[in-house]
């Protein structure tokens, strides 16, 4: 684990192969933990801590609704250990549009005020419910789902867990409406006119 | 596995237990196969036989794109195999609108004619490429993605093969478009307004 | 997904049958979310939804350490979601001794005061770390751990999430001298006598 | 992933580090897709696109009984998609002998023909089955089974599936009586003479 | 756990769903243990062991080579624990034909005398050993493998452990010709005439 | 699999590389075994033997109680297979310590003499038992257990096997009282006083 004792050259080496560390998988490890193989510092206490949240709990709600993660790409630590966080933040009337998460299912615990809940199962079965502060939903993996804060007077916010250190995100009106599809392709999708595509990419894209 | 013996009172029984199955899982088994709980007929080839799909090789292309499924639903022998197949046929200018599968990877192989096919991964990069007769394409386990046959004179077919007994589909247009989502949240999400979103549920929802 | 249709003879069966769902198992499911056997309510949004933690937002913390869980036991809904929750309150002074979780790392998130967390890997090597409010620290899977409010005028709390439904705890102290192992075994054990042993299991089991 | 940027040092270390790749495994990985360390080009739709099953569209049925395989050595995107293709040739009167797959179930359909089809489980109890174009048929994990063109004037033709990308294949004949077993094993083994070893073992060797 | 309170009518309930426990599987569970739906005694010790080696111990080598069990079938407490044993005794000269194990690899510990053994690899490479006793071995999942005590004065004995309650095991011999598998089909693949294939058959298939 | 054509170049690179291989996991893999990074023998039956538990074999029982593993650390070979071995020995009134493995069940089989086992499951319920030689016992995943040769005349041994390649060792007695934690904490935790603590440690860290 003398990790800080590799060489200038191993160093170098390590950042050639920035990729290998895409190799693992979330199944089981064999070993307590995994040092990342660009990870240069002595494994201490310190590799098992992450202060990026801290914020979320000393700054004022944002102004538009947002996620602050706490998965492997910010938290090497949780490499092999199946499990990641997020914070997410409702200004009065916010949302967290709809989106999947493709690899872990999500549960979601309300810290403050309420929130509008919702997800489609893949037989198009929508199940919502109306959570106040201290109530949790799980979100099962891969189906389509949103939060709203309906209340426009009030913030709102949850923190996340996840089954995996990368859970990821497909958020639906930037995956289909911002990456650049076709708008006939969108158009004959969504049973509309080239028209109405065109408006809603011209908002979804809009800075 | 003489499930040809079984009584009345256990037919009964398992009548009344046909959820009992959705508590498979779709890892390694520790069996050879599995036989659900509600079969009745002696095992042998014809269990693990599925005709459903024969359709597909005798009758033409259907004048709307079709998807014809070959998973765990359709053949219960597919329980723990971690296999299923899907035919998809599109007419001239067909299209297998934007979806995800929660559960699998999918690989499709052309088997007729031409598509344009393409997936969005978790950062928003489109990933699209034309496919002719014989061609492959794997789409990533839970990313958006979809096929299109350009071509408005030729049909165009594939045969897609999911790594799940049960991959399931989530159709993006009509799970968040037809499903009853708050015409309020839809136009906040996708930024635009509540006219525009009516006009797509009305076409989605459409007979 | 009718369950609601149960007959009573039906109800008999499932009541006879309890240990049925003891078979399901952490990995992924082959459907969006598995009804339990003995659930014969409909299946909507509540069926997703757990309030037993409203009580730890609303109430002061306890005198003594306390763990509030949202697991497969009391969240039937988590049952092949792969994650899990637990609140953790700590008045000053409070700890949560020793312990390991069979099935699943931890990630905790301090959510009050001050927390001096720790493990140990299996090559014997304490990782230990000093939190505030909004910190978080990953306990890899089934190492010993454990956390303590060093502060003895102000409570902490931590929300922790597992990578499993049912992560179990093994405590320590009541794991080894709290279930009647025999006291030459554990004098022998931890190379000391007989009345050391006495002692502490005296401390142990007292109400 | 602008792993076009590489050095001409970096290719050299990958070109040196060709089985690093086989660290890979096939459960779900913690990314959306696996680029391969020797893989130099630009990652764009063509790196999920394989063209190496075109030959067994546009060209006749071979002489003899052939396997055009798409899996992780031919197309290295199916790294970590627990998915793969076979395309499976029969001549009239063809046969692909009896094997196994180590690592997935395999799910062929009829493309082409009729074919009779047969495993044996574990219990040594032959499951049989003659298929027309368009049926189906699921080989579990592991066990010997065969596929037969019993028709010796009309060629057939299948395309398998299989849940791993790499499912490997061990054929009977070749890995017990083509790779130098002692005759004097396998006349015990087989509860024969030295003789008749000698004589199917000069067959399956013969080129 | 109480099952031993359970009324005459489970009791019957029972016996007539013997099957449901194949609907387990080898992965991690999410309970400490599972108990078997027709297991009616009380949850002690002797639930979690098994006798049933101890023939193995106290009696001689027999006169044939002899596996004796520890799996899932023989011991229902493996259930969910991903492991298993057996122990392989060989007379002199005595033979464990070529086999394979579809669901775990096999770590083989020699306990009396010498013993020759061999696997061949998916690319059909051989590798073989011949080892004393204390000696290891690890014969990879699904590939074809054998042991054989060359020595043909004194016995030889191993224990074998299997990463999966129930591994299962596939002898080539008799799975390929001594389950009728048609003479026709077996000449042409091991590309030999119907009289060797009928000759080694009758020698299979003698009692 | 000619590794050992390897250069001298690529033997710097590997040994600067050690820890690459900490990134394989326990699950299946895709090929049927992987070769270590620093491994640069040629590949034969000699890499898949390990010789170092004959010792167990040939010496007389220890003094004291030992264990000799045979994992991934001390065979290489084992990456992958998801299964390890390790001999204990019992001197006469010898004891293994309550420990726990966090990434197996284990499987053991007495060889010799008598042992007391006994694990605690997560509800603190213990299981134990009295096994003759010939006897096996399966403790589950991460469960606190211990072995107690009871016999002051004769020794014991057992060979136990693990579903993991490492599924290593957490050692109560040490990973509580001998890693440095706070004497405060643990008598806190232990419901005893300092002196009483700072006794035990004592006793745990004697050389």
């Amino acid at each position: 684990m003398a990790l800080n004792y590799v060489s200038n050259f191993q160093a170098l080496l390590l950042i050639l192969f920035p990729f290998i560390a895409s190799v693992a998988s979330d199944p089981d490890i064999v070993s307590d933990f995994i040092t990342p193989p660009n990870f240069f510092g002595s494994i201490n206490g310190s590799f098992f801590t992450y202060t990026g949240l801290r914020s979320t709990v000393s700054e004022p709600t944002p102004q538009t609704f947002k996620v602050t993660k706490a998965t492997l790409a910010e938290f090497p630590a949780l490499d092999g250990q199946s499990i990641s966080f997020a914070v997410l933040e409702f200004p009065p009337g916010g949302i967290n549009p709809p989106h999947t998460h493709p690899r872990a299912s999500e549960l979601l615990l309300v810290t403050l005020g309420t929130l509008e809940v919702a997800f489609i199962d893949t037989k198009n079965v929508p199940f919502t419910q109306i959570l106040r502060t201290g109530d949790m939903f799980v979100f099962p993996k891969g189906l389509v789902h949103f939060q709203y804060n309906r209340n426009h007077q009030q913030p709102a916010a949850a923190v996340s867990a996840f089954g995996s250190a990368n859970a990821g995100t497909v958020s639906v009106p930037t995956s289909v409406f911002g990456t650049g599809i076709d708008d006939v392709i969108l158009a004959k999708a969504f049973k509309t006119d080239v028209a109405t595509v065109m408006k809603i990419k011209a908002g979804i894209t809009k800075p």
